[in-house]
């Protein structure tokens, strides 16, 4: 994997929305942890959608002044109090789902919070071009599905099926990025042999193709791909299994007729070490396990879960509501601030591309 | 992973039988660069079976002196030969293989010839006590599927499956270590979607048995062992799949209830960063891929493959003939280094042990 390709500069600010994760999880502090520094507020306008009550105590916890603006999320001021730094976008009505000393696991108030916010998250993503809240981009701090389906919320069992429905994404694809790897996954979280029903052409054309738009957004010019084989020694001309002859190469054939640059299907044991040296900016894995070993196996602490195939990216860690270490300030902020990161670089980039379009109709 | 545990010092010194390979392929250059350096010589007896021509060339290349002594395979002083150092047991009935000015590529007489290497290494294997041929540990360096088909040798696809039978092997076991990581796979080269009927409780328990036997070999003293789950977030409680309830899980308890020391099933993609950090001595796979793409996109060079199970430990460098970069000096020899140096590590401990038994036995 090659670095991003140059992003011009300066780009405009992107408004990116946080929204808090579950009150009681690791989302306050690692919130508070990743936009205290003050170089990653200059990057870009932010807004958390959360409580003030965990926010604070975990800044008092971690020994920072609270260094954000605040305002009721249904005052009618809220979009204009979007600008530099980090506005808080608060709700008074859910304060008591992160009331103090509750103990750290899943609550119904909690999960109605949790699910507020992404949910207004998700209208941000589609307010008018020139809104001051109109998100770029959003980052999503944990949930806790069990907290989901306490509140009555279990019909999408977490974040990216959520978003997919809200957005109505006829397509939609799991991401992840770290620093030496990009990786798309053809299917997400399905029994292994339910591949034999559920692994299609269509599923590994998509991949490809929505792994290359993730590709674009965040920067890279002209992704080179490689796609994994399912099999061992991607089947080993045959022997090994016809997957890679039935649906993966028909699928390779399709994006190259459309103009990617994908290559494969390639041995998945190796194909990974070879991103990594630089030979692809992108690897499509058939399967969960077969593209999250190596990013977690390599890049645990700084591995970002993207989902692509929305109007806007939405980035999160790579980890969940960490119940067990939650509340005492102790959280490991690096995947969150990673998630930050690319949804930043992402929202200036669309930013931009939305300015350059505009003065292009104007013109 | 830990360090593996104190090993007594000094040990006696094993005898190494190692195979040349392909007489076309990186082979003979890759031992002769192994061999050369004056340390590793002093760790064993190296009984190297293969031809002296193309190990002269490759000397040559590199910019070595012949270091071994070299006598006829099939003199009747072959046995009393062996000493310090390395002899060359050479085959002059297959000189021809090994003519200069050849090619690199499979070829019928460079399967014959690389046949018989490894058929003689297993009887090396299977010689009387105290007989100095008598072989601790084999290492095998790549050889050509192809040319062993071409020379009418297409019954066993490779080392391993030739060793199995020859050594009637009732179970055998590919386990990959890396300096980081050792790696038991439950599976081998099968086609994922075959885990269906293939992967049953007896798999997983083999697995984890000889896994075990392994690690002992290798000199760590009391294994720890992870098993990986087959279904993403293993299983995740029943939700995603019931192989870790059907096989894994029982597998797991027969292992623990022989005593050893076996955790799980857990999901694959976080299991083998933990092994890594020391929690576990040996990760149980339940496919190849699952398995190899963690050692091989953590530590490409560096891994071996070792076939447990057998009378005495063999190991090879996890690569092939590589004809494409042979007989140009430039093949990489760290992961036959590394080959050697577990071979010579478990064939001292294999010598110590029966050493020790003969001494109880005498008294």
């Amino acid at each position: 994997m090659t670095p991003e390709n140059d992003i011009p500069s300066p780009l405009p600010k992107p408004t990116v929305v946080v929204t808090m994760g579950d009150p009681l999880g690791v989302g306050p502090e690692i919130v508070v942890r990743a936009l205290s520094t003050p170089r990653i507020r200059q990057r870009a306008r932010f807004v958390v959608r959360g409580l003030e009550a965990p926010l604070r105590r975990a800044a008092a916890e971690i020994g920072v002044e609270p260094f954000w603006r605040r305002i009721r999320h249904d005052a009618p001021a809220a979009s204009t109090g979007v600008g530099e730094g980090v506005l808080l976008l608060e709700y008074a009505e859910h304060e008591a789902a992160g009331a103090p000393r509750q103990t750290p696991g899943p609550t119904k108030l909690g999960g109605e919070a949790s699910y507020r916010f992404v949910e207004d998250a998700i209208a941000d993503a589609q307010r008018e071009p020139g809104d001051p809240l109109r998100a770029d981009a959003i980052v999503t701090a944990p949930i806790s599905k069990e907290a989901w389906a306490l509140a009555g919320r279990s019909r999408y069992p977490g974040h990216t099926e959520l978003l997919a429905a809200r957005f109505q994404a006829r397509r939609h694809l799991m991401m992840f990025v770290s620093p030496r790897l990009r990786v798309a996954l053809a299917t997400g979280h399905i029994p292994l042999l339910e591949l034999r029903d559920r692994l299609t052409i269509g599923k590994v054309f998509d991949a490809i193709d929505l792994g290359i738009e993730g590709a674009l957004a965040l920067g890279v010019e002209r992704p080179r791909v490689a796609v994994c084989g399912l099999n061992p020694h991607a089947g080993e001309g045959g022997i090994l299994g016809d997957e890679e002859t039935r649906l993966i190469e028909p699928a390779i054939r399709l994006a190259v007729d459309a103009g990617h640059d994908v290559k494969g299907p390639f041995p998945a044991d190796t194909i990974f070490r070879r991103a990594i040296d630089g030979a692809f900016d992108l690897v499509v894995a058939m399967y969960h396990d077969q593209g999250l070993i190596p990013v977690k196996t390599l890049e645990w602490e700084r591995a970002v879960n993207c989902t692509i195939g929305l109007p806007v990216l939405r980035t999160s860690p790579d980890h969940g509501t960490a119940y067990d270490i939650a509340g005492r300030g102790v959280a490991d902020p690096q995947s969150l601030l990673a998630a930050i990161d690319l949804a930043v670089r992402a929202g200036a980039l669309e930013a931009h591309r939305r300015a350059q379009s505009r003065s292009v109709t104007q013109r």
